[in-house]
Protein backbone atom coordinates (compact mmCIF):
# COMPACT_ATOMS: atom_id res chain seq x y z
CA UNK A 1 0.00 0.00 0.00
CA UNK A 2 1.27 3.72 -0.84
CA UNK A 3 -0.68 5.13 2.08
CA UNK A 4 1.83 7.70 2.95
CA UNK A 5 2.08 9.12 -0.60
CA UNK A 6 -1.45 8.85 -0.47
CA UNK A 7 -1.82 10.93 3.11
CA UNK A 8 1.28 13.16 1.72
CA UNK A 9 -1.40 14.18 -1.67
CA UNK A 10 -4.40 14.82 0.47
CA UNK A 11 -2.37 16.81 3.35
CA UNK A 12 -1.89 19.51 0.15
CA UNK A 13 -5.37 19.26 -1.63
CA UNK A 14 -6.37 19.92 2.17
CA UNK A 15 -3.51 22.66 2.31
CA UNK A 16 -5.19 24.42 -1.18
CA UNK A 17 -8.70 23.60 0.52
CA UNK A 18 -8.02 26.20 3.69
CA UNK A 19 -6.55 28.97 1.58
CA UNK A 20 -9.99 29.01 -0.67
CA UNK A 21 -11.51 28.71 2.82
CA UNK A 22 -9.51 31.50 3.86
CA UNK A 23 -10.26 33.86 1.24
CA UNK A 24 -14.22 32.72 1.34
CA UNK A 25 -14.46 34.05 5.15
CA UNK A 26 -12.81 37.19 4.42
CA UNK A 27 -15.63 37.76 1.26
CA UNK A 28 -18.20 36.60 3.53
CA UNK A 29 -17.15 39.09 6.33
CA UNK A 30 -17.14 41.97 3.99
CA UNK A 31 -20.27 41.44 2.56
CA UNK A 32 -21.87 41.13 5.91
CA UNK A 33 -23.48 37.32 5.36
CA UNK A 34 -23.65 34.79 7.72
CA UNK A 35 -22.71 31.53 6.93
CA UNK A 36 -24.15 28.66 7.61
CA UNK A 37 -23.06 24.59 6.81
CA UNK A 38 -24.92 21.80 7.13
CA UNK A 39 -23.51 17.96 7.40
CA UNK A 40 -24.85 14.81 8.37
CA UNK A 41 -25.30 11.52 6.99
CA UNK A 42 -27.89 10.75 4.18
CA UNK A 43 -31.93 10.72 5.23
CA UNK A 44 -31.35 12.69 8.49
CA UNK A 45 -33.22 15.49 7.33
CA UNK A 46 -31.33 18.09 6.09
CA UNK A 47 -33.25 19.34 2.97
CA UNK A 48 -36.60 19.39 5.28
CA UNK A 49 -35.29 21.03 7.88
CA UNK A 50 -33.12 23.58 5.84
CA UNK A 51 -36.59 24.30 3.87
CA UNK A 52 -38.41 24.91 6.92
CA UNK A 53 -35.28 27.28 8.03
CA UNK A 54 -35.11 28.96 4.59
CA UNK A 55 -39.45 29.67 4.76
CA UNK A 56 -39.53 30.54 8.38
CA UNK A 57 -36.39 33.29 7.95
CA UNK A 58 -37.53 34.95 4.69
CA UNK A 59 -40.14 36.89 5.87
CA UNK A 60 -37.35 39.06 7.77
CA UNK A 61 -34.30 38.19 6.07
CA UNK A 62 -32.95 37.93 2.81
CA UNK A 63 -31.79 33.83 2.74
CA UNK A 64 -29.95 31.52 0.02
CA UNK A 65 -28.65 28.01 0.09
CA UNK A 66 -26.43 26.18 -1.67
CA UNK A 67 -26.81 22.39 -1.58
CA UNK A 68 -24.40 19.38 -2.59
CA UNK A 69 -24.83 15.74 -3.03
CA UNK A 70 -23.47 13.60 -5.76
CA UNK A 71 -26.08 13.41 -8.40
CA UNK A 72 -29.78 15.22 -8.88
CA UNK A 73 -30.67 18.38 -8.56
CA UNK A 74 -33.49 16.91 -6.47
CA UNK A 75 -32.58 18.90 -2.85
CA UNK A 76 -32.38 22.13 -5.10
CA UNK A 77 -35.68 21.59 -6.64
CA UNK A 78 -37.24 21.41 -2.57
CA UNK A 79 -35.89 23.84 -1.51
CA UNK A 80 -36.60 26.43 -4.41
CA UNK A 81 -40.85 25.86 -2.93
CA UNK A 82 -39.02 27.93 -0.20
CA UNK A 83 -38.73 30.94 -3.02
CA UNK A 84 -34.99 31.75 -1.76
CA UNK A 85 -32.17 31.73 -4.61
CA UNK A 86 -30.52 28.06 -4.47
CA UNK A 87 -27.86 26.07 -6.37
CA UNK A 88 -27.58 22.40 -6.30
CA UNK A 89 -23.46 21.34 -6.20
CA UNK A 90 -23.12 18.16 -7.89
CA UNK A 91 -19.66 16.38 -6.85
CA UNK A 92 -20.16 13.23 -8.98
CA UNK A 93 -17.91 10.79 -7.19
CA UNK A 94 -16.91 13.35 -4.06
CA UNK A 95 -18.45 12.62 -0.98
CA UNK A 96 -17.90 16.30 0.40
CA UNK A 97 -17.76 19.88 -0.77
CA UNK A 98 -14.61 21.45 -1.11
CA UNK A 99 -14.13 25.58 -0.98
CA UNK A 100 -13.68 25.76 -4.44
CA UNK A 101 -17.09 24.29 -5.15
CA UNK A 102 -18.66 26.79 -2.80
CA UNK A 103 -16.61 29.60 -4.64
CA UNK A 104 -17.49 28.76 -7.96
CA UNK A 105 -21.63 28.21 -7.34
CA UNK A 106 -21.22 31.72 -5.94
CA UNK A 107 -20.61 33.34 -9.21
CA UNK A 108 -23.29 35.65 -10.10
CA UNK A 109 -24.63 35.77 -6.54
CA UNK A 110 -24.52 39.24 -5.03
CA UNK A 111 -23.23 38.53 -1.11
CA UNK A 112 -24.42 41.82 -0.58
CA UNK A 113 -27.48 41.18 -1.19
CA UNK A 114 -27.51 38.22 1.66
CA UNK A 115 -28.23 38.02 5.26
CA UNK A 116 -27.80 34.16 6.00
CA UNK A 117 -26.00 31.76 3.51
CA UNK A 118 -26.44 28.19 4.03
CA UNK A 119 -24.43 25.05 2.56
CA UNK A 120 -25.75 21.94 2.11
CA UNK A 121 -23.19 19.37 2.42
CA UNK A 122 -23.21 16.24 1.09
CA UNK A 123 -24.73 13.67 3.20
CA UNK A 124 -21.81 11.81 4.81
CA UNK A 125 -20.49 11.89 8.48
CA UNK A 126 -17.11 11.15 7.48
CA UNK A 127 -15.82 13.22 4.43
CA UNK A 128 -16.44 16.93 4.96
CA UNK A 129 -15.31 16.84 8.39
CA UNK A 130 -11.88 18.20 7.07
CA UNK A 131 -12.90 20.30 4.37
CA UNK A 132 -13.46 24.54 5.92
CA UNK A 133 -16.04 25.82 3.48
CA UNK A 134 -15.35 29.32 4.74
CA UNK A 135 -18.34 28.91 6.96
CA UNK A 136 -19.39 30.60 10.55
CA UNK A 137 -21.29 28.06 12.19
CA UNK A 138 -21.11 24.19 11.05
CA UNK A 139 -23.93 22.34 11.92
CA UNK A 140 -24.03 18.62 12.51
CA UNK A 141 -27.75 16.99 12.32
CA UNK A 142 -28.87 13.55 13.41
CA UNK A 143 -32.07 12.55 13.57
CA UNK A 144 -33.84 10.64 16.04
CA UNK A 145 -34.27 7.61 14.12
CA UNK A 146 -30.45 7.12 13.16
CA UNK A 147 -29.41 5.69 16.96
CA UNK A 148 -28.24 7.89 20.04
CA UNK A 149 -24.54 6.33 19.58
CA UNK A 150 -24.17 8.27 16.33
CA UNK A 151 -21.35 11.14 17.95
CA UNK A 152 -19.26 8.13 19.54
CA UNK A 153 -19.18 6.34 15.95
CA UNK A 154 -18.70 9.20 14.40
CA UNK A 155 -16.31 11.35 16.45
CA UNK A 156 -14.33 13.71 13.91
CA UNK A 157 -17.49 15.26 12.48
CA UNK A 158 -18.79 16.09 15.39
CA UNK A 159 -15.79 17.45 16.60
CA UNK A 160 -15.33 19.59 13.67
CA UNK A 161 -19.51 21.11 14.29
CA UNK A 162 -20.35 23.94 16.24
CA UNK A 163 -23.92 23.05 16.94
CA UNK A 164 -26.06 19.52 17.14
CA UNK A 165 -29.46 19.65 15.91
CA UNK A 166 -31.14 16.34 16.66
CA UNK A 167 -34.17 15.95 14.32
CA UNK A 168 -37.46 14.11 13.34
CA UNK A 169 -38.23 14.32 16.92
CA UNK A 170 -42.33 13.66 15.86
CA UNK A 171 -41.08 10.42 15.86
CA UNK A 172 -38.82 10.08 18.54
CA UNK A 173 -41.30 7.63 20.58
CA UNK A 174 -42.03 5.72 17.60
CA UNK A 175 -38.09 4.55 18.05
CA UNK A 176 -38.20 5.10 21.32
CA UNK A 177 -35.43 7.52 21.28
CA UNK A 178 -33.10 7.68 24.55
CA UNK A 179 -32.55 11.67 24.58
CA UNK A 180 -30.59 11.57 27.68
CA UNK A 181 -28.32 8.80 25.84
CA UNK A 182 -27.92 10.83 22.64
CA UNK A 183 -26.93 13.80 24.83
CA UNK A 184 -24.68 11.44 26.63
CA UNK A 185 -22.89 10.66 23.41
CA UNK A 186 -22.41 14.11 22.21
CA UNK A 187 -21.19 15.46 25.27
CA UNK A 188 -18.73 12.87 25.04
CA UNK A 189 -17.16 13.81 22.27
CA UNK A 190 -17.90 17.51 22.52
CA UNK A 191 -18.06 18.90 25.75
CA UNK A 192 -20.30 21.68 26.20
CA UNK A 193 -21.92 21.53 23.08
CA UNK A 194 -24.93 23.12 22.15
CA UNK A 195 -27.67 21.15 21.07
CA UNK A 196 -31.41 21.60 19.71
CA UNK A 197 -34.04 19.35 19.89
CA UNK A 198 -36.44 20.14 16.73
CA UNK A 199 -38.82 18.35 14.38
CA UNK A 200 -39.19 20.25 10.71
CA UNK A 201 -42.12 18.16 10.01
CA UNK A 202 -44.32 19.74 13.25
CA UNK A 203 -42.60 22.91 13.69
CA UNK A 204 -41.22 21.72 17.17
CA UNK A 205 -38.18 23.70 18.61
CA UNK A 206 -37.41 25.71 15.30
CA UNK A 207 -38.60 29.21 16.70
CA UNK A 208 -35.47 28.31 19.58
CA UNK A 209 -33.13 27.28 16.90
CA UNK A 210 -34.16 30.53 14.31
CA UNK A 211 -33.43 32.65 17.39
CA UNK A 212 -30.31 31.35 17.81
CA UNK A 213 -29.18 32.21 14.06
CA UNK A 214 -30.75 35.95 14.27
CA UNK A 215 -28.62 36.21 17.42
CA UNK A 216 -25.64 34.85 15.95
CA UNK A 217 -26.00 37.18 12.89
CA UNK A 218 -26.60 40.28 15.04
CA UNK A 219 -23.85 39.49 17.22
CA UNK A 220 -21.48 39.24 14.37
CA UNK A 221 -23.00 42.01 12.59
CA UNK A 222 -22.03 44.12 15.59
CA UNK A 223 -18.27 42.90 15.83
CA UNK B 1 -5.16 20.65 -6.60
CA UNK B 2 -3.07 17.55 -7.44
CA UNK B 3 -6.33 15.80 -8.44
CA UNK B 4 -4.27 13.50 -11.07
CA UNK B 5 -1.78 12.37 -8.62
CA UNK B 6 -4.39 11.57 -6.32
CA UNK B 7 -6.47 9.79 -8.72
CA UNK B 8 -3.24 7.38 -9.55
CA UNK B 9 -2.23 6.72 -5.78
CA UNK B 10 -6.05 5.76 -5.53
CA UNK B 11 -6.33 3.38 -8.54
CA UNK B 12 -3.14 2.00 -7.28
CA UNK B 13 -4.68 1.45 -3.77
CA UNK B 14 -7.88 0.21 -5.67
CA UNK B 15 -5.89 -2.51 -7.51
CA UNK B 16 -3.91 -4.24 -4.87
CA UNK B 17 -7.14 -4.64 -2.53
CA UNK B 18 -8.77 -5.76 -5.70
CA UNK B 19 -5.33 -8.90 -5.26
CA UNK B 20 -6.84 -8.97 -2.13
CA UNK B 21 -9.96 -9.74 -2.51
CA UNK B 22 -9.42 -12.17 -4.87
CA UNK B 23 -7.27 -14.12 -2.72
CA UNK B 24 -9.96 -13.84 0.19
CA UNK B 25 -13.00 -14.83 -2.41
CA UNK B 26 -11.09 -18.36 -3.31
CA UNK B 27 -10.77 -18.99 0.08
CA UNK B 28 -14.14 -18.61 1.35
CA UNK B 29 -15.35 -20.56 -1.77
CA UNK B 30 -13.18 -23.72 -0.75
CA UNK B 31 -14.43 -23.30 2.93
CA UNK B 32 -17.75 -23.12 1.80
CA UNK B 33 -18.88 -20.47 3.26
CA UNK B 34 -20.99 -17.60 2.16
CA UNK B 35 -20.57 -14.46 2.25
CA UNK B 36 -22.40 -11.07 2.87
CA UNK B 37 -21.68 -7.81 2.68
CA UNK B 38 -23.82 -4.69 4.36
CA UNK B 39 -23.36 -1.10 2.95
CA UNK B 40 -25.85 1.63 4.15
CA UNK B 41 -25.55 5.41 5.22
CA UNK B 42 -25.41 5.77 8.78
CA UNK B 43 -28.08 4.87 11.30
CA UNK B 44 -30.18 2.90 8.22
CA UNK B 45 -30.53 -0.27 10.97
CA UNK B 46 -27.94 -2.24 9.58
CA UNK B 47 -26.87 -3.56 12.92
CA UNK B 48 -30.31 -4.45 14.45
CA UNK B 49 -30.86 -6.16 10.93
CA UNK B 50 -28.18 -7.99 11.42
CA UNK B 51 -28.54 -9.39 14.63
CA UNK B 52 -32.14 -10.47 13.76
CA UNK B 53 -30.77 -12.15 10.55
CA UNK B 54 -27.68 -14.09 12.93
CA UNK B 55 -30.36 -15.06 15.79
CA UNK B 56 -32.85 -16.80 13.39
CA UNK B 57 -30.14 -18.40 11.09
CA UNK B 58 -28.49 -19.87 13.89
CA UNK B 59 -30.73 -23.05 15.16
CA UNK B 60 -29.74 -24.32 11.62
CA UNK B 61 -26.84 -22.66 10.65
CA UNK B 62 -23.82 -22.05 11.30
CA UNK B 63 -22.91 -17.94 11.40
CA UNK B 64 -20.13 -15.54 11.83
CA UNK B 65 -20.00 -11.73 11.88
CA UNK B 66 -17.52 -8.67 11.23
CA UNK B 67 -18.35 -5.29 11.83
CA UNK B 68 -16.88 -2.40 11.36
CA UNK B 69 -16.68 1.14 12.55
CA UNK B 70 -14.69 4.32 12.64
CA UNK B 71 -14.58 4.04 16.46
CA UNK B 72 -16.58 2.24 18.82
CA UNK B 73 -16.98 -1.60 19.86
CA UNK B 74 -20.35 -0.58 20.25
CA UNK B 75 -21.56 -2.87 16.99
CA UNK B 76 -20.00 -6.06 18.16
CA UNK B 77 -21.56 -5.97 21.57
CA UNK B 78 -24.74 -5.73 19.99
CA UNK B 79 -24.41 -8.43 17.64
CA UNK B 80 -23.00 -10.61 20.33
CA UNK B 81 -26.50 -11.10 21.72
CA UNK B 82 -27.01 -13.25 19.05
CA UNK B 83 -24.48 -15.47 20.61
CA UNK B 84 -23.10 -15.80 17.17
CA UNK B 85 -18.83 -15.36 16.93
CA UNK B 86 -18.01 -11.90 16.32
CA UNK B 87 -15.64 -9.29 15.49
CA UNK B 88 -15.22 -5.25 15.65
CA UNK B 89 -13.42 -3.74 13.01
CA UNK B 90 -12.39 -0.29 13.63
CA UNK B 91 -10.53 1.81 11.26
CA UNK B 92 -9.91 5.16 12.52
CA UNK B 93 -10.37 7.68 10.01
CA UNK B 94 -10.85 5.62 6.82
CA UNK B 95 -14.79 5.71 5.74
CA UNK B 96 -15.15 1.76 4.78
CA UNK B 97 -13.90 -1.48 5.01
CA UNK B 98 -10.55 -3.05 2.86
CA UNK B 99 -10.29 -6.60 1.44
CA UNK B 100 -6.82 -6.48 4.14
CA UNK B 101 -8.73 -5.30 7.06
CA UNK B 102 -11.37 -8.86 6.21
CA UNK B 103 -8.05 -10.54 6.13
CA UNK B 104 -6.90 -9.64 8.67
CA UNK B 105 -10.23 -10.00 11.22
CA UNK B 106 -9.89 -13.09 10.06
CA UNK B 107 -6.97 -14.81 11.98
CA UNK B 108 -7.28 -17.11 13.96
CA UNK B 109 -11.02 -17.88 12.48
CA UNK B 110 -11.82 -21.65 11.01
CA UNK B 111 -14.02 -20.42 8.08
CA UNK B 112 -14.64 -24.28 7.52
CA UNK B 113 -16.78 -24.44 10.72
CA UNK B 114 -18.95 -21.16 9.03
CA UNK B 115 -22.10 -21.44 6.42
CA UNK B 116 -22.29 -17.95 6.66
CA UNK B 117 -20.22 -14.84 7.31
CA UNK B 118 -21.91 -11.26 7.73
CA UNK B 119 -19.50 -8.43 6.52
CA UNK B 120 -21.13 -4.99 7.87
CA UNK B 121 -19.49 -2.19 6.45
CA UNK B 122 -19.26 1.75 7.59
CA UNK B 123 -21.88 3.26 7.86
CA UNK B 124 -21.58 5.30 4.50
CA UNK B 125 -22.83 5.71 1.21
CA UNK B 126 -19.74 6.54 -1.03
CA UNK B 127 -16.63 4.97 0.37
CA UNK B 128 -17.48 1.78 0.53
CA UNK B 129 -18.94 0.90 -3.13
CA UNK B 130 -15.35 0.76 -4.58
CA UNK B 131 -13.81 -1.92 -2.70
CA UNK B 132 -14.34 -5.11 -3.29
CA UNK B 133 -13.98 -7.85 0.15
CA UNK B 134 -14.29 -11.09 -1.53
CA UNK B 135 -18.24 -11.66 -0.40
CA UNK B 136 -20.71 -13.56 -2.42
CA UNK B 137 -23.69 -10.86 -2.21
CA UNK B 138 -23.30 -7.45 -1.23
CA UNK B 139 -26.73 -5.73 0.42
CA UNK B 140 -27.46 -2.27 0.48
CA UNK B 141 -30.13 -0.93 3.19
CA UNK B 142 -31.59 2.11 3.13
CA UNK B 143 -34.67 2.89 5.76
CA UNK B 144 -37.87 4.18 4.87
CA UNK B 145 -36.88 7.21 7.11
CA UNK B 146 -34.24 8.48 4.48
CA UNK B 147 -36.29 9.49 1.44
CA UNK B 148 -37.13 7.27 -1.33
CA UNK B 149 -34.59 9.08 -3.55
CA UNK B 150 -31.32 7.86 -2.08
CA UNK B 151 -30.52 5.33 -4.83
CA UNK B 152 -30.81 8.13 -7.44
CA UNK B 153 -28.45 10.74 -5.14
CA UNK B 154 -26.21 7.32 -4.59
CA UNK B 155 -26.10 5.40 -7.91
CA UNK B 156 -22.67 4.35 -7.39
CA UNK B 157 -23.23 2.18 -4.08
CA UNK B 158 -26.29 1.11 -5.61
CA UNK B 159 -25.31 -0.21 -8.42
CA UNK B 160 -22.25 -2.11 -6.22
CA UNK B 161 -24.55 -3.79 -4.92
CA UNK B 162 -26.93 -7.10 -5.99
CA UNK B 163 -29.59 -6.66 -3.55
CA UNK B 164 -31.90 -4.00 -1.54
CA UNK B 165 -33.50 -4.10 1.91
CA UNK B 166 -35.63 -1.07 2.79
CA UNK B 167 -35.26 -1.53 6.60
CA UNK B 168 -37.56 -0.13 9.34
CA UNK B 169 -40.76 -0.75 7.43
CA UNK B 170 -42.88 -0.27 10.88
CA UNK B 171 -41.91 2.95 10.18
CA UNK B 172 -43.38 3.75 6.65
CA UNK B 173 -46.53 4.97 7.43
CA UNK B 174 -45.72 7.67 10.22
CA UNK B 175 -43.28 9.07 7.75
CA UNK B 176 -45.55 8.87 4.87
CA UNK B 177 -43.28 6.53 3.01
CA UNK B 178 -43.71 6.18 -0.69
CA UNK B 179 -43.20 2.64 -1.97
CA UNK B 180 -43.85 2.98 -5.38
CA UNK B 181 -41.30 6.02 -5.78
CA UNK B 182 -38.44 3.67 -3.27
CA UNK B 183 -39.02 0.97 -6.12
CA UNK B 184 -38.99 3.53 -9.47
CA UNK B 185 -36.14 4.98 -7.65
CA UNK B 186 -34.05 1.54 -7.50
CA UNK B 187 -35.39 0.53 -10.69
CA UNK B 188 -33.86 3.34 -12.33
CA UNK B 189 -30.57 2.97 -10.77
CA UNK B 190 -30.00 -0.91 -11.23
CA UNK B 191 -32.90 -1.89 -13.09
CA UNK B 192 -34.37 -5.76 -12.50
CA UNK B 193 -32.98 -4.87 -8.84
CA UNK B 194 -34.13 -7.55 -5.66
CA UNK B 195 -35.92 -5.72 -3.54
CA UNK B 196 -36.68 -6.68 0.54
CA UNK B 197 -38.75 -5.13 2.58
CA UNK B 198 -38.30 -5.50 6.11
CA UNK B 199 -38.74 -5.04 9.46
CA UNK B 200 -36.44 -5.97 11.87
CA UNK B 201 -38.54 -4.57 14.88
CA UNK B 202 -41.35 -6.45 14.30
CA UNK B 203 -40.24 -9.28 11.83
CA UNK B 204 -41.81 -8.28 8.55
CA UNK B 205 -40.19 -9.72 5.80
CA UNK B 206 -37.08 -11.55 7.20
CA UNK B 207 -38.49 -14.88 6.65
CA UNK B 208 -38.67 -14.28 2.87
CA UNK B 209 -35.30 -12.61 3.13
CA UNK B 210 -34.03 -15.70 4.81
CA UNK B 211 -35.29 -18.15 2.47
CA UNK B 212 -33.08 -16.39 -0.11
CA UNK B 213 -30.10 -16.38 1.81
CA UNK B 214 -30.34 -20.30 2.52
CA UNK B 215 -31.39 -20.68 -1.09
CA UNK B 216 -28.39 -18.66 -2.41
CA UNK B 217 -25.84 -20.84 0.09
CA UNK B 218 -27.55 -24.09 -1.10
CA UNK B 219 -27.21 -23.01 -4.75
CA UNK B 220 -23.32 -21.44 -4.70
CA UNK B 221 -22.78 -25.55 -2.08
CA UNK B 222 -24.11 -27.18 -5.52
CA UNK B 223 -22.37 -25.54 -8.32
Amino acid sequence: MSEPRLVEVRRNVLKQNDVIARELRERFRQAGVFVVSLVSSPGSGKTTFLERTLTELQPRYRVAALVGDLATENDALRLARSKAPVKQITTGTVCHLEATMVQNALAGWDLEQMDFLFIENVGNLVCPSSYDLGENLRLVLMSVTEGEDKPLKYPTIFNSADVAVVTKNDLAAAVEFDWKAAQASIQAVRPGMRIFRVSAKTGEGMEEYRGFLTHQLAEKLHV
